[in-house]
């Protein structure tokens, strides 16, 4: 039994130094994208030896990854799980927008929304990271349409709105507006963050 | 008067060979964005010595922001001065536009549009690069705003289009589309472009 606890121990010690490490590297990620992304930097910003990160995570690319799946668990900690508990399909569909442009402005990462970055940042270059960046805009963008749906079956949106054409709107949205955001372009966020709020409220007219 | 030709000789071959290497880097600019720019890889894309480009170009920093440069010349010789050439305010902005998804779509560069993609990959680092990525947006702004302003006073435009929000749609719509189009994204790419020209045809009538 005594060995059991000691083993649990180790394994508790190995989560808590991972989550650390993962806490600074995603926000080193939000700021220099995925290529700034590397055991040296990481080493640095967490006080770790690069060798214990590399007992950690292995290669340069399992660290990505990891930095990439723990900035997701961090929004959908702060973001999707508050707006999923409303009540009605629009008013988790507004949470969910508004709570993303709280989530950039007030600098919840440094570099704002990292899924939006490193998708212009890995659009051109095909491989395990595109894929898994893939796989996260694909998941957030079926949220959308997800409930979309679901409004329009209570009859909270038109029957007639064009719903792929309303998530693209979204999203383009939110990809300017996380340029604004970091270079310190207050107006052209707040037009952004607006021109979002406005398709949802003519939607739901 | 032998030595000045002999003058002239050297100082051509050396624009040829400067320009040779800059179009190089642009195309990986394009794909790999700024971070990607090292003298290593544009030595080796570019088939000449790593001690040429930088008696070429001096530091990293140089590099970048010529090449930066190169690939603004690019754009302005492709897609601005044929939009240019039309005949009013407004068949010059819907040229400027159509231009602009064209030489995305079809690969001018294989990474789509260099200014959009540094954008977001400077975002949040302050510097000699952010400074120039901010001028090169500011200038593309500036041009949409004059050519509205124009239209708008030759009665093309609606006297209360809002000027602000309809080039911040361009914009966005922009950024979506970019990406869009380096991940083989066709229907998105196509939604975020029938968007920008349906904002501009609203404004028109």
């Amino acid at each position: 039994a005594r060995r059991l606890v000691r083993e649990e121990n180790v394994r508790l010690r190995g989560e808590r130094a991972r989550t650390r490490v993962l806490d600074e590297a995603v926000k080193l990620l939000s700021v220099e994208g995925l290529g700034g992304l590397t055991f040296g930097q990481v080493a640095d910003m967490a006080e770790v030896g690069k060798s214990n990160l590399q007992v950690l995570f292995g290669d340069k690319e399992n660290l990505q990854l990891a930095a990439l799946a723990h900035a997701i668990g961090l929004y959908q900690t702060q973001v999707v799980e508050p707006a999923m508990r409303k009540r009605t399909p629009l008013t988790r569909l507004r949470a969910l927008m508004t709570g993303w442009f709280d989530f950039v402005e007030t600098r919840q990462l440094p570099g704002g929304c990292v899924i939006t970055a490193v998708s212009s940042e890995y659009r051109a270059r095909p491989g395990p990271l595109r894929d898994a960046i893939q796989q996260y805009r694909e998941a957030g963008r079926a949220r959308l349409h997800e409930l979309l749906r679901e409004a329009r079956a209570q009859g909270q949106i038109a029957a007639d709105a064009d719903e792929a054409k309303l998530v693209m709107e979204l999203l383009a949205y939110q990809a300017y507006a996380n340029v604004a955001a970091s270079m310190d372009d207050h107006a052209e966020f707040g037009r952004a963050k607006a021109a979002a709020m406005e398709v949802l409220a003519k939607a739901a007219r």
